[in-house]
């Protein structure tokens, strides 16, 4: 098991990830003071799944905590849904020494999370991510948030939760699809920022696959300290932690075309990630041989890296007027000068559409 | 006109308080830095009143601000007339630099406050108060949120506006009743914290009562440096800010009583004040000569001190039940030691009852 603090003063917390912590949820959470009743909110999906062991474990601080199951998927972060858990969390007296326990994928993460951050104007959160993505990326940092029709996470907060355990042994029985769209946020990570771990990663790629539990918490941990650095520097995501979205330009705007669906969010990074290191070459002098070597991990994670035939439509376009960085009517982008080393460019959407229609 | 600070590192902001301020929203905004669009939320009898002049005054920022008006009323704090004012906002293409002034009373500084706390997770906040209740409270110290069918303030974030502008003028076309109220609030800053301010409004009362500009910029300037202080020391309400719960632990289980409807919130302030007054008599060591001294000043003012005659409901203890400050089945109150040192103190809702039943 690996531990360490997220440095944020009066929000600073813990992370544990290892195998085996989500029988230990309830302990840790004993550790850091917490000691109120628990409101566990997780999905159709999950909670089938988890929900006994969860309960079982958080036994020493409440012998029988609220279950709030919604539907699995990202129609659930949605306005309706969390007018839902409000209604559940007063219904059952919850006050304001209670914790709600996030336990699931980034929907619940982000769910869960602005639950806890506006209810009775904030309650502890406790982040136990069950999808690889969550792992490795959405569960640090304090993003939390709901979708609105007219795009994602439009409506949300800056919450820090008060401890985060990724449980290693959740990945093991992940479908291999999902376990894959995971592995574009690690080495994402190592793309903007650590050479040396792209090159591990590298080295490492069939124990990954094989999803062996020491290269697996090796990943993981290395992905929540890359973030927790930059959350670090960088809290409400006004410089630094705008590297985070390498990839995500490019990647948002065609989950949005696609309606949400199609394409999982991992694989709309990788493609992104290719775009953009494509663009990196044209604009920030990225070698061509950098761009085929991420290019090729990501196809050998069986990840998509080409854009799809039918982008070019009108709700991509849309997609990134939209774009929450956006700013003077200039899209903000993350492009690479090279491998492990991100930098931030504001260029014009056409130029950007320009880039993409000839590479 | 007067001016300070609000001492809270990275959401330190400045307060204004003066005659005529309304007119200078917009040069205030943009000396603070800001320069995006704005949004005004109001309601439909702060709006007519004073619309014009506010969007006057911002368009040194922004031409042509959009407006969202809302039914005056309790009843705008919910869920829905939140949903209303995000669609708004995204309709009209609003992003993470655009700010929301928050032109009105209680109502609308809560609901437009938590809006922007929670719209792109968090976009700039003006509080330009209209109310007096507004002007000596609520527009300070980052309290936003709306009601639940279950209970008022039960969703909400702790979110800190820019700037806050109180202008004095605002003031003199208050309705009587709505005048009276905001005098509650402005002695019980004198109670709990600031004797010679207690002497200075006894010696007032009459200059007050006649809305002498000089006397009220004295009083709205005291009452918010005084919050400003308590929440300097205790932003998210743990210890130091649960004192100006003063009068507000009845004052809320009244309201609630009632509905939200019938007592005025100063009005039911006023009540709990020297209910609670009463109580610290009984277990404090407050003086009767200084009870007296309270409940002369509230009366002189025009405002209720005694309980309604109907007042010991089933929906008043479930009132008292559900409030948010209870811990461990005790109610959490406020009492004077002596006027100007209010302390705290747990006591059982039984307990409570007892004394407010035989003063």
């Amino acid at each position: 098991m690996q531990s360490f603090r997220v440095e944020l003063k009066p929000r600073s917390h813990p992370v544990y990830v290892g195998y085996g912590l989500l029988e230990q949820i309830g302990e840790l959470a004993r550790a850091e003071g917490l000691s109120g009743r628990a409101a566990v909110v997780t999905d159709s999906n999950v909670g089938p799944r988890y929900l006994t062991r969860a309960l079982r474990a958080l036994s020493p601080l409440d012998r029988v905590p609220l279950v709030i199951q919604v539907e699995a998927g990202e129609r659930s972060k949605s306005l309706d849904t969390l007018a839902r858990v409000y209604d559940r969390l007063l219904e059952a007296r919850f006050d304001r020494h209670s914790m709600i326990v996030a336990l699931g994928g980034g929907v619940i993460g982000d769910l869960a999370g602005f639950a806890a951050a506006t209810f009775l104007r904030g309650v502890a959160l406790i982040q136990v991510p069950t999808s690889f993505l969550a792992q490795v990326d959405s569960c640090l940092g304090g993003k939390t948030g709901i979708n609105h029709p007219l795009g994602k996470n439009l409506i949300g907060a800056f919450y820090q939760p008060r401890l985060i355990t990724a449980d290693i042994a959740l990945l093991e029985s992940l479908p291999e699809r999902e376990f894959r769209e995971g592995l574009a946020e690690v080495v994402k990570y190592a793309a903007i920022m650590d050479e040396a771990m792209f090159a591990q990663l590298e080295q490492d790629q069939a124990a990954i696959l094989r999803r062996e539990p020491t290269v697996l918490e090796y990943s993981v941990a290395k992905c929540l300290r890359h973030k927790a650095a930059v959350v670090e520097g960088d809290e409400h995501e006004d410089g630094l932690r705008a590297l985070l979205n390498f990839g995500h330009t490019v990647g948002h705007a065609l989950e949005a075309a696609a309606g949400y669906g199609g394409l999982l969010h991992g694989e709309a990074v990788a493609i992104g990630m290719v775009a953009e290191a494509r663009l990196s070459q044209a604009l920030a002098g990225l070698d061509a041989g950098e761009v085929a070597r991420l290019q090729r991990w990501l196809t050998g994670a069986g990840l998509p890296t080409e854009m799809p035939a039918d982008w070019k439509s009108e709700k991509f376009l849309d997609a990134l007027a939209l774009d929450k960085k956006r700013e003077a009517g200039q899209v903000r982008l993350v492009l690479l000068r090279k491998i492990g080393q991100g930098v931030t460019l504001s260029i014009a959407p056409q130029q950007l559409l320009r880039h993409l229609a000839n590479p």
